[in-house]
């Protein structure tokens, strides 16, 4: 069960990290370096995003696509990795009638700017074709249509690229992958009929991209009274067995319909691992780590000018270097230091001396004002390096706990850790980093939970 | 994309927890619904684990089936969820020669009895002929060998079983899951050449069962100057080309080896989605959601007998009842209580009135005593009613958290949740069902961090 392809092997050094975090993207476009910067295209590109599932076949009650992951549905993950596309006009989510309405609260609770809602039709293809019939013929002209997943959430810049530009050149265009197990024939009594060449199949994935000649065309012919054969096209051939329109509403492949229909052999593009469909209530978890992981990657360490404070931001940067995160050190945010509340990543504000919940105040006032906290849950961890030998939690804990649930409600999780000078050894901490603190007594203040 | 196939949307129905989770069926097996009662087979089975990934094509530093979940590494899971089905006799786990010491480490920490581990050889075959020798013709006779995968833990004893049968039976037998996408073929050019029918194909999984015979004689035949092909079964005719020995190399496939060279066509059985492959470094955490999620679905309350703590475990009954969590209410565990130290679960300990650790502590010895926190970690809460006005969290936070820091290392998370009647509507909480408590503040006490 070993895939043995050498793509995947390189592929998998990539230890699941999306190369480009959608939810990052905008911000940080053309600065990595496996970001290709500045990409553009000149011709028009619209999604559609079917979005129609009610949820019945993963037996939880929300539909996977509303289901939230870190306060946010998981829709609105999906839709901003396309609204983050400078060259991406429009998004058209295609949901079902019911939940019309919690899409519309989706698209205002996240201010989304790019994207209209469309009632689906009972059948995937029927959902994509009122999508791409919302598009409208003039926004159609000469334009590219990617069809995508609502519940594949980590679509990056580059593939999306790629397979528009691809669509454009040649029709069509669709994302692959190796696939992950051997795929086997089966007898019609159960048994292994044989097992396919590995090496020779891919999986197909989504993204897709058509130009909105070959997908108006598909979806046109398929209604008319023509003689189209709409059989799943195994390599056996089908001329001579026509199938009913039933094989079309049970059929789900794109790009199927575009060679079956236009006679369009569509470009096939290898995508990243993370492009997989979230599916099963497991890959909600999955999901929810990356993301996590995603954000916390960078973090900005306010030292309050102090030389305490800097030596400990420096032993911290050591420390979390490691692990890959990477931390920006200033002594205040004023000035051109303004510029890390623009920039993701959490933020550690460390303070020493006698404690002074009005700094934390303030921080939390200049992160809402920037609308740090939109789209995700921003940390902010309050290390206060007391100088007295006395653990006092309870007094300042009921005015802190109070700032930490108003925070809440702002989606900024606040975390209290108080640094003793006096017992020295007795540090506790879940923070790998955090042994460069051993000299301290340390304890999470009750914050909130 | 979507997958039309009507078992699939049958066992997509059961969100993702697995019907008979590893971690539980040694206790609970014949007592669910869906657990076949006192199945037994008449003839030896043994199984061989390929372990022997080094972990290159993750990227991470650990070897996956060592990654450690919940405190615990993926093999010991997998190892589990054999050792706990009593018709199965031995695991021969086939590990690379550097992770021998570690296995074995595995083995003694978390008392696995029914495993050895073996050296593997340079290829997935090979390790698993490694294994397959390691059992010996004695122990072979008649006998059935599983193979599986170290990195699928979530494998039940009714799949098993049905394995082995039907590898006694037939010769071999495999797992298959329905595609979860489309299977396409591509040109040399990279361009779709057809799609596949999916209803026609299906992917194979592990388990895989053969007899003895079989397995030993695909593997033997395969290294004679036989004239055996070994190209991968492509439905063409592969007759006339011969494939060299390097198409075994990378072959993975067991199933194809018992065709190709005993002709044996194996039975194919439909698992659950549980039996995926943890692949990617999310699929850990896909994993450990799967587990906590097992784990959380039953707990013990003692209420000390008191009317307050019973009122309570009544009210939290029906909270989590909603959240299909089984609770079992009693006031101490005493006597015939006592049974609930041998139940999985967790455990909520209720305290009323003055704040008593030593009960806290009593427990924890009581659990320990009863090895309860060998292959995962026990949650246990401590309720504690206060009658005081005050907010005296820091008067015995240190003994608590000293406790707290004692348990942990026993694998015991110990919790601690306050209740103060005085601050009415000021409840903050994690815990879905504690709107029960909504005339209580609560305040969980830093025992550890």
């Amino acid at each position: 069960m070993e895939v043995n392809d050498t793509d995947v092997r390189r592929e998998r050094c990539d230890p699941d990290r999306p190369a480009h975090p959608g939810v990052f993207l905008t911000r940080e476009a053309g600065k990595s370096d496996h970001q290709p910067a500045g990409l553009s295209v000149d011709f028009p590109v619209s999604v559609v995003l079917p979005a129609g599932g009610t949820g019945e076949r993963t037996g939880l009650r929300t539909p996977k696509q509303f289901c939230s992951l870190l306060g946010r549905p998981l829709i609105s993950y999906t839709v901003q990795a396309f609204e983050r596309v400078s060259w991406i006009q429009s998004v058209v989510v295609v949901v079902a009638e019911e939940n019309m309405d919690l899409m519309t609260d989706v698209v205002q609770r996240f201010r989304h700017t790019k994207v209209r809602a469309v009632p689906g039709g009972s059948t995937r293809h029927r959902s994509i074709w009122n999508g791409v019939l919302a598009l409208g013929e003039g926004e159609g002209e000469g334009a590219v249509v990617i069809v995508h997943d609502a519940v594949r959430p980590f679509v990056d810049e580059d593939l999306l690229y790629k397979i528009a530009t691809a669509a454009k050149e040649h029709g069509a265009a669709g994302a692959i992958r190796p696939l992950v197990s051997t795929v086997i024939a089966t007898t019609s009594e159960g048994y292994l009929d044989h097992s396919l060449e590995r090496a020779k199949y891919r999986a197909s994935e989504m993204p897709q991209g058509f130009t909105y000649d070959v997908i108006s065309r598909a979806y046109q012919r398929r209604g008319s009274t023509q003689s189209f054969t709409i059989c799943p096209a195994d390599r056996s051939p089908t001329s001579g067995s026509k199938c009913s329109e039933s094989d079309f509403e049970f059929g789900t492949e794109c790009l199927h319909l575009a060679l079956q229909y236009c006679g369009t052999n569509a470009k096939l593009i290898q995508g990243p691992p993370t492009l997989w469909k979230v599916t099963y209530k497991r890959d909600l978890a999955a999901a929810e780590s990356i993301i996590k992981d995603a954000l916390s990657r960078s973090a900005c360490v306010i030292t309050g000018g102090s030389a305490s404070g800097a030596a400990l931001a420096g032993a911290l940067r050591e420390a979390v270097g490691a692990l890959g995160t990477e931390l920006e050190v200033v002594p205040d945010l004023r000035g051109e230091n303004a510029r890390c509340l623009a920039k993701e990543g959490n933020f550690i504000l460390v303070s020493v001396g006698p404690s002074r919940p009005s700094e934390v105040e303030a921080l939390l006032t200049e992160l809402e004002a920037a609308n740090r906290a939109l789209l995700h849950p921003l940390v902010v961890i309050w290390v206060h390096m007391s100088d007295s030998d006395e653990l006092s939690v309870s007094g300042r804990a009921a005015a802190v706990m109070d700032l930490s649930s108003a925070a809440k409600l702002r989606n900024i999780l606040l975390y209290g850790i108080q640094l003793h000078p006096s017992k020295i050894g007795h540090m506790k901490t879940k923070q790998p980093g955090s042994h460069v603190w051993k000299s301290f007594y340390l304890c999470v203040l009750p914050f909130d939970i």
